[in-house]
């Protein structure tokens, strides 16, 4: 232990620590600055970044014993606060740099570090610096950040007065459509804003910390367990185990399609008899702090069989495999898609058939944020459950029967979320939480480090595809047959819908008239699936968009061109037979055509044979929803000071916060409020009514419906017969109600039949994406220089909110294309290992056109935004890979030694020829 | 469990909290905002004062369900930083308001909650709102508060300039005199200090909690301890007991005078055999949160023999009384007093001659932070203690051999402490958190909650008097004779010196050519005596400065100029025979002579049968040092920013921080260093060498010659032949040391002898006080309208510190006088049980003059003058009420039911004359 006085933010303070301990960890847990925030540990994410002498330092990785004595250290908390932002806070709130908004302390802090040193940076300089410092960012793809640098740095330059960096509210007061900043920005530029693992410090002093016993190995039986030495541990409560869980100890997945052979109950809570996957939780042992509980984890015995792990669908699919839930065969669902006329003889007869097979694979979501939670009961006696969930009532249906709780005594809550991009679409530790608060009956706080969140939450499933399509002699398409293998993992939860998603977005964008096909849901050992941004399309893309340029090719058209002609037109109809409510894509083509034809010309004028430079195109659609009758209640409450909007929409970081506001503010609009008068109750089932889970692009649509309904009848109700408005003391007087329940539901829809035909969304958002990269041929690493998107998700509700989703999105997609993978459970269970970009990984260049056509069913117009830009960037990324090299990329992703051995190939075919 | 959003200092935080716990723990235990500070946890001391919802509150007794969700909470972190304080604090520092600074928080919280209300308070507003609000303060006698709440309120209202707050430099760069505001005030004003309680909060979180089983007996054999159970509950790493102990277990008072019955190693650490006293230590539980602690502790089994407790010292001296500590009597140590000429032929023979008998009670410190301290090993293996120990080289050697550690693996390092006024002169939990830390080797930390701090640390010891004075027909004083009984409870330390200041002060201030006296030290099972400020000499001016008052009234003499005609002139010896350094008595009653009749008429003038008032006079006089051959050492280094000053001048709360650096900065003056410049390294027994414990109002003068001394050294070194001085780089250049050993000793000092005749002292403060009192005869209680003090504490190092020691004093003088005892160990163990003042009873009006007669063996002429003003204070008052009401208050408290008694006394003589 060493006593040091440190100048922490301007005052000394007298720190007592132990020298081995990380100044991160002295920061948060000892001084409780949990502006810093903690989450890779290991020095790859720059979200503990703090100054320290005057130097740019990774805290989590700094131990004690190297900070001297005297040391000036400054963290977010020095920077400014709420009240007095530094012009460097200012400008990433203006450009909507805060979305989870968890790296923002640590960007802020190595900004400021930056323009210390370099007060007239360029945008190159600030991407190196973010890149060399490891500041991650997986939300904005980093353009909105570098806006704010470049802002920021002319404001201390005094270059620029710093009331540009403020919003300025339009004169007629309008907000929708604006760059309104979300009213969660200030809080996460400053480090105020509490996510899990800071109001977990923050949590009554008589809170358990929860540390997990969790398998080593990805199949087994289990012979025994063995918790009497652990629970003899210092500190140690309770080992909880599969034996105190008082339900059926299982989650289930709620919305199991019938033909599903699985029953949906195949996720333990606890395992009991067997062991599915890497990371299983066996037991929880609860103790008064984290250090203890780990070390006892540690003494919990499990005597294990070990059985066969199926790694991969094809090995789950072996006629040998075992079945990994005894009775239940591990292909348990298969979707058929059949639309028009039989394919097989359009095949054989067609002018123009190209074949290919391609995989996608286990995409990891690598947010900053780790998974984190607690648990609680309340004074109403309800057990309390503070987690990422981005689908609270969903989940609290998952998983009340596998606890034992009545769900009318079981609260969700969200917390701040760092980041889930659909992997809180499952309940990842919420029934653990649940059952370790129950056992117990204390507070208990549970907290995954990096590996864990890595090995323990869900993944994008893999898709093993096989495509084909044919076109006539005028490139018109004419047919297309597919198949389709989902490796899913243990848990069935939602993967028979995701098999059903192959059959929505394979093909789709493109008249086909004559579609057969079928996919499969395989249960394997390795990570279960859960959602992610665009679930199921970017799979379904990277088959249809890679086959579409492959047949253009070997139609000799161009793959624009191609597209262009055989795009949605009115008469046109998805792959499910629905005509689509818009039709923005030959807009987008002729728009792009130009840009296009002038990145072609570049990158032909630019390439060398070391550097190889091509162009790629794909385009993308997402329905907005969850297929059928997608249903959504807000309610909408006249008080004092203004109008409270409660429902359930929960935040990933996409900015809920200001979806709410901004369609609550505009559709209160004849009442003249001000935006700083809605007052938002989110996301807390004791509170406010479901308006059903974040994911799917579904909130804007469904619960942005619900909420205009709600202020249209409190609006009516405030109406006098002269058309002015009663008051809030007027509506008091006359009694009449102050709130008012607001509904929607997509009526219209309805679900996919066995053959995958029927009309599952109201609302599509349409997207065309074009990639310019650089092939090093040399080392075979492709290194993305430019993305351009057309996109059409309707009227846009906030300007900034939808950037940075399209951002966000790109981003994402060119790591899939090119780096990310979850396969092998120790080297990709990092953020480094599994690949995330950095800002260099990220061009500067990301230039979006927005088409934006009204939807009939979206409140003023609006659509979703979330899920499109990650429907297929990585294909136009793979498809300007070839455009370069002659390299079909299939088996994502494009590491530099799979393009490496293309080029091989291509090399040794030129020779041939 | 509750879930909240509420408004932090303008942040909207989600707070899960118990409904049952205080918002103060909420706020410091889960959100660490430690500005807020807790001590008595009942509401009676203010130091918790936050505002919510506008509205004053007291946040320790204020529980989370009363908190209504969405509230606004200003704690002291939300009213100013120290880069952007508030006027408020400002006008603080300008005052020297926060002394300890442990009030500052609650004080400032609640003077914004009275100027939001009241922009324009009178001063008695303010009284009357501190009061109100219970914001007490032990240091400063609010009337700095005050002054300080009244500039605030002028710059609030626009009517002072804002700069007008802050000190301005003089021209000549010289601080020493001058109202610099001391280096620890802004932190202190700011709630960034951090208190022990604070740095508990920010330990590590391997930090062990402890807490104590305690005796709820005063005297008992112990049969057994068994701490079975104990171990066994959650949480509970060990319980401690004296079989753990690894040396003596004894805490020995070092000091012990030769003759003492006793070998001073009396006090256990942790009780083995006996109980001496209630609340001492038999075990300590560690676990790993408090509420563990405190719950195993309930199961500790201790089995007591219970045996008769002598709860004064006359108990214990009866004849049947058994040894409190076998072997040792209950009287075991004497001290006589013999000077001159034999007393009794005198006595016989005077004009005039009056006895009487007194009893000055067991006061109790009542400072508004509780004890508290904790233990670590540092990375070089030492045992590491911090506390608020004031001696903390003297603590290390009273500890090291009962704990069995050698002195050089053993560090004692001081907190900021939250007022200490001398009890932590003796070690208090040192022992026991070192015991603790030795034997889980983890950190350790113990609080005391506001009970125990009142029922297991030391106070002042009540001495029982017996005293008779002779003069002459002139009134020229003779002859005295004295006895006295001092109860020191069941630990010796320091009880025999305790028992010589009696003989040293009683009678101090008058040239009295014959004394005869005897004292005795009497072990007792009440609380032990500690150091408390003035020490012993309140107990014996409340004898000999009563006892004057009858002399003067015998003779026929006005008090003051009884005193006038008696006091130190050239020629006058002290009591132990010791020539005064400094005469200035004569001076100050010709200057207070005036103020006096003034007085005196006013008091006649407005006197009425239901308030009657009156004017009482007392002096008092305090040597600066430990008697005898005092000294300190002090390290003085010139590096590259300036200079470092180490030592130990521990801090009370009184202003260590200024005075070195106003010693240092006026010795290092030819230099030109600027305060900034001066570094202090105080107070760690690792890198400060020993400057000696804090008490006795000792350190000015003695560390203050070491400081000075070492600055002599480092000036001469640096001087250059041509007279110009070396710069850091020339001295290092010129391989010049760069440190130098300051050291001092009084080394024409002698000890008492066994007669109490010798030097102890080189430096003496000198003081007289006058009280202006109103008298209540419906209730007899009794108010301080006014507080004259006539100074003499030499050259005035620092104005701010100095008039804040006086203020401080004279308000726990009048403490003393009239409501403050611990002698009910229940009903006495809370601030407001045992009778500390609030605002409303201090007078506003305490008018200082100051007699700067410089000490030839002061530093720059510089006395102390901590003790100075607690010397007598109590005695004018107790001597005003004479004067009002011919009530001689013999047994103090003045408790109203006392001078009610005394007033049927008066009337009943009355009656019958």
């Amino acid at each position: 232990m060493q006593k040091k006085l440190l100048n922490i933010n301007g005052v000394i303070k007298t720190i007592i620590a132990d020298s081995k301990s990380s100044l991160a960890d002295v920061l948060r847990r000892q001084l409780y600055l949990t502006g810093t925030k903690v989450s890779c540990n290991d020095g790859h994410c720059g979200a503990c970044s703090v100054i320290m002498d005057g130097k740019l330092t990774l805290s989590c990785v700094t131990k004690m014993e190297r900070v001297p004595d005297g040391a000036e250290i400054i963290t977010i908390e020095g920077i400014g606060t709420p009240e007095k932002m530094h012009p460097i806070q200012l400008a990433m709130v203006k450009h909507g740099a805060a979305q989870c908004g968890y790296c923002m302390p640590g960007v802020i802090v190595s900004t400021k570090a930056l323009l210390d040193r370099n007060p007239k940076p360029t945008r190159e300089d600030v991407r190196a610096w973010l890149t060399q410092q490891h500041n991650l960012c997986r939300c904005n793809g980093y353009k909105p950040i570098v806006d704010g640098v470049m802002d920021a740095a002319k404001v201390l330059r005094g270059e620029m007065p710093r009331e540009e960096l403020e919003f300025t509210l339009p004169k007629d007061g309008k907000i929708w459509g604006t760059n309104y900043p979300r009213p969660t920005a200030v809080a996460k530029v400053t480090g105020t804003l509490d996510y899990g693992q800071d109001l977990g410090l923050k949590l009554p002093p008589e809170t358990l910390q929860l540390a997990l016993v969790q398998a080593k190995v990805s199949h087994a039986n289990i012979l025994s367990i063995d918790t009497t030495d652990a629970e003899k541990m210092p500190g140690v409560f309770k080992v909880v185990t599969h034996k105190d869980v008082k339900g059926k100890n299982r989650i289930t997945g709620l919305i199991t399609f019938p033909t599903n052979k699985g029953d949906g109950w195949d996720r333990p809570i606890l395992c009991d008899t067997k062991v599915y996957q890497y990371g299983d939780a066996i037991a929880i042992v609860c103790a008064d702090t984290i250090e203890q509980a780990r070390a006892a984890a540690e003494k919990v015995k499990v005597e294990l069989e070990e059985l066969p792990a199926y790694m991969s669908a094809p090995a789950a699919m072996a006629e040998d495999a075992i079945e990994i839930h005894p009775g239940t065969p591990n292909i348990y669902y298969e979707q058929n898609i059949a639309k028009g006329p039989d394919t097989k003889p359009i095949m054989e007869k067609a002018d123009y058939v190209v074949q290919d097979n391609f995989y996608l694979q286990r995409q990891p979501h690598l947010t900053i944020e780790s998974d984190i939670g607690f648990a609680y009961y309340d004074d109403e006696g309800r057990l309390t459950i503070h987690s990422k969930s981005i689908g609270l009532y969903l989940h609290l249906y998952m998983i009340a029967p596998g606890l034992g709780v009545e769900p009318d005594k079981l609260r969700l809550i969200q917390n701040p979320a760092g980041g889930t991009f659909g992997y809180k679409f499952s309940p990842t530790m919420e029934a653990l939480l649940g059952a370790a608060c129950i056992a117990t009956q204390r507070p208990v706080y549970l907290e995954y480090d990096y590996q864990q969140h890595m090995q323990y939450t869900g993944k994008r499933s893999p898709f093993f595809m096989d495509i084909k399509m044919a076109a006539d002699k005028d490139g018109k398409l004419l047919a297309m047959e597919s198949d389709w293998s989902v490796d899913h993992g243990p848990y069935s939860e939602f993967g028979d819908l995701l098999t059903l998603r192959g059959a929505q977005y394979m093909g789709a964008g493109y008249n086909i008239p004559s579609i057969r096909g079928k996919g499969r849901t395989v249960c394997t050992n390795h990570a279960w699936g859960s959602a992610f941004r665009a679930y199921g399309s970017p799979q379904a893309f990277l088959a249809s968009e890679s086959l579409v340029d492959e047949l253009a090719e070997k139609i000799g058209m161009d793959p624009l061109e191609f597209r262009f002609l055989n795009c949605y037109r009115p008469g046109s109809t998805t792959p499910t037979g629905q005509e689509p409510e818009v039709y923005p894509f030959p807009e987008m083509f002729e728009k792009l055509r130009p840009i296009y034809k002038e990145a072609l010309a570049k990158a032909k004028r630019e390439s060398t044979p070391e550097h190889k430079k091509g162009v790629g195109i794909s385009l993308g659609i997402y329905g907005c929803g969850i297929d059928g009758v997608d249903s959504a209640e807000a309610w909408i409450e006249l008080n004092k000071d203004g109008v409270a909007v409660y429902t359930t929409w929960q935040d990933h970081g996409q900015g809920a916060d200001m979806g709410v506001l901004g369609t609550a503010h505009e559709a209160l609009r004849p009442l003249g409020i001000k935006p700083e008068q809605i007052q938002l109750k989110l996301n807390d089932t004791a509170n406010a009514p479901n308006g059903g889970p974040a994911g799917g692009s579904r909130s804007q649509v469904v619960i942005g419906n619900a909420i205009k309904n709600g202020c249209d009848q409190l609006i009516e109700a405030m109406r006098k017969p002269d058309g002015a408005f009663r008051t809030y003391d007027e509506m008091v007087t006359e009694k009449l109600p102050l709130k008012y329940v607001g509904k929607w539901a997509a009526a219209q829809n309805s679900n996919c039949d066995e053959n995958a035909q029927g009309k599952p969304f109201a609302v599509y958002m349409y997207g065309v994406f074009m990639a310019e990269v650089d092939v090093n041929t040399h080392n075979g690493k492709t290194t993305v220089e430019g993305m351009t998107m057309m996109a059409d998700v309707g009227k846009i509700n906030n300007k900034l909110v939808v950037d940075g989703q399209i951002y966000g999105g790109i981003a994402q997609g060119i790591g899939l294309a090119l780096s990310e993978d979850f396969e092998d459970i120790q080297a990709h269970s990092t953020m480094l290992g599994a690949g995330i970009p950095y800002a260099a990984d990220i061009p500067d260049k990301i230039d979006i056109h927005y088409i934006e056509s009204p939807r009939p069913q979206g409140p003023f117009g609006a659509a979703g935004v979330g899920e499109l830009p990650l429907t297929s960037p990585h294909v136009a990324v793979i498809n300007a890979i070839y455009n370069a090299t002659g390299v079909r990329v299939r088996h994502l992703p494009a590491y530099p030694e799979r393009v490496l051995e293309g080029l091989k190939e291509v090399k040794a075919k030129i020779t041939q020829a």
